[in-house]
């Protein structure tokens, strides 16, 4: 059996920091939890969670709380869900997912939660234990991209490859993440002069690829799409009317997770970072939990570019 | 407070039954739990997991261990990942994920295990506590669905709406999955005696898309793939060629999550049912931890008809 004094002596630290390492890494620079954590993997010690966690009058354990119905899972959820695992290993906590209303905080020191509506922020407030969200909310401590700046970006990139009417093709829901996509759009419009287009769909690229056709859209067109579904529809509406992608229709969808990739052409769009957003969720609720003040995170997404755009 | 009498004045039930509902579900008929399970949400009954766990011996706790790298993620681990947690929680059981080879058995009943490899198959066979895995491996008990009966169907489809010559598009990878997926196909042509033709590439579109554009497809062709990424490469080969599908060619995909949506026309695939998979991994390892004696269960897939046969 391997002690704690084994990984002491051979990462060549202290008892103490070993203990640190494994009881409150979040005191610990990186360098030395990341070798401390290499001898602990090398020589297969076991941190006894039990005992850790009595001692130190805490759970080890953080429930991610998915409100979202099961039709409405994107996949993305998948890779969220496993980088907060990774996160959260990394610092001695497991990770439980929830998928109802249960804030019950036996057994667990957090909350992450995604998919909050209005109705769930009064509860929230009235948590004993810290909560982070994914997602916008004044009051609640959140993490999330900023989804204006996306679109901007979007609508920066399809300006300056000189299309000459530039259209925002939204989602049909009344949501700030939506708002600001659109806010994104129209401010990079206003400030270049140019006509506003707004058109608002149900988020399916059969619709909007209907709608599109419809629309009989005319060469030197820019598309801002609010989610990759819709300007996978856009391609298509483009690649029906004969359109040639990028030169004569240029197009950037949101998300930048499976659909952009599966695209007869992959789509340039606006890539969320779940990684760093996992990161940052993980980092501000031990933030929370070791009692410090913290605030609203809000990443500046990157463009990811395809072949839909020059 | 709400107490366990109250529940069961309002439900007409003993506290005894109430006791074994919250206790042993599995000891409970679903007609009581659902009732039972109804009043304890109206009055706001608060299941006291600590005390439970003490009077029980047991955690309440189940380890999802995901094996696969990040990259490998497939985005139907969403929707898996929330069934289980859904099915857990009408057990009164947490869900906890994992994302390393990290079998520490502390505060968990039993593991549930998805991307096994041949390296991992002692380490599991020497836990402690009941494993389940999705995948198929004698000598442990697993979920899978029956892949031979998957690609079975499909060869058989395409053979009923007269294609000529019929291929299977496979993965270029060594799991007996794969291998199986093969032998429905090859076992249905054997039958019908018509000729087997085999390929196998990388799981991607643009692979077989390519490869497929290389061959110089001909009319009457049915197409058997081993995945929908597979199918749908093989749909943009008929398109690029100017053949007609379904009339020309019939393609049958595998998987019916997210991807055979999002081609050019809706796939006809053989759907993983990850519900029933997520309810029997969950019903596997309950018996297991009731002392039972349980065997591995392979579900029989169904043919999700598209627009890529007739």
């Amino acid at each position: 059996m391997v002690s704690l004094s084994d990984v002491a002596r051979s990462a060549h630290v202290s008892k103490m920091t070993v203990s640190r390492v494994i009881n409150h890494p979040e005191q610990v620079s990186l360098e030395i939890r990341t070798e401390v954590q290499q001898v602990i993997n090398q020589l297969g010690y076991v941190q006894n969670r039990a005992g850790r966690a009595l001692a130190n009058h805490r759970h080890y354990n953080i429930a991610f709380i998915l409100l979202d119905n099961v039709d409405e899972i994107e996949p993305y959820y998948a890779h969220l869900l496993i980088h907060l695992t990774d996160v959260l290993q990394a610092y001695g906590y497991t990770l439980e997912i929830r998928h109802e209303h249960n804030f019950d905080v036996t057994n667990v020191d957090g909350f992450l939660i995604s998919g909050v509506r209005h109705s769930d922020y009064n509860a929230l407030r009235n948590l004993s234990i810290p909560v982070v969200i994914y997602g916008s909310e004044p009051g609640i401590t959140a993490v999330d991209i900023d989804n204006t700046i996306g679109t901007q970006l979007a609508t920066e990139l399809l300006l300056k490859q000189s299309y000459q009417q530039i259209l925002f093709l939204g989602m049909d829901v009344d949501e700030a993440f939506e708002k600001n996509r659109e806010n994104g759009y129209r401010q990079a419009m206003q400030t270049a002069k140019k006509p506003i287009q707004i058109y608002k769909l149900a988020n399916d690229g059969h619709v909007s690829r209907e709608f599109l056709i419809g629309l009989s859209l005319m060469p030197k067109t820019g598309i801002v799409a609010a989610t990759d579904r819709l300007a996978l529809g856009a391609l298509r509406a483009c690649i029906y009317q004969g359109l040639s992608v990028p030169h004569d229709v240029g197009i950037v969808g949101f998300d930048g997770i499976y659909v952009h990739q599966l695209a007869e052409q992959s789509l340039t769009t606006v890539k969320q970072p779940l990684k760093a957003i996992a990161q940052q969720m993980v980092h501000l609720l031990l933030d929370e939990l070791s009692g410090k003040t913290v605030q609203s995170v809000y990443i500046v997404p990157e463009l990811l570019i395809g072949e839909t755009t020059k």
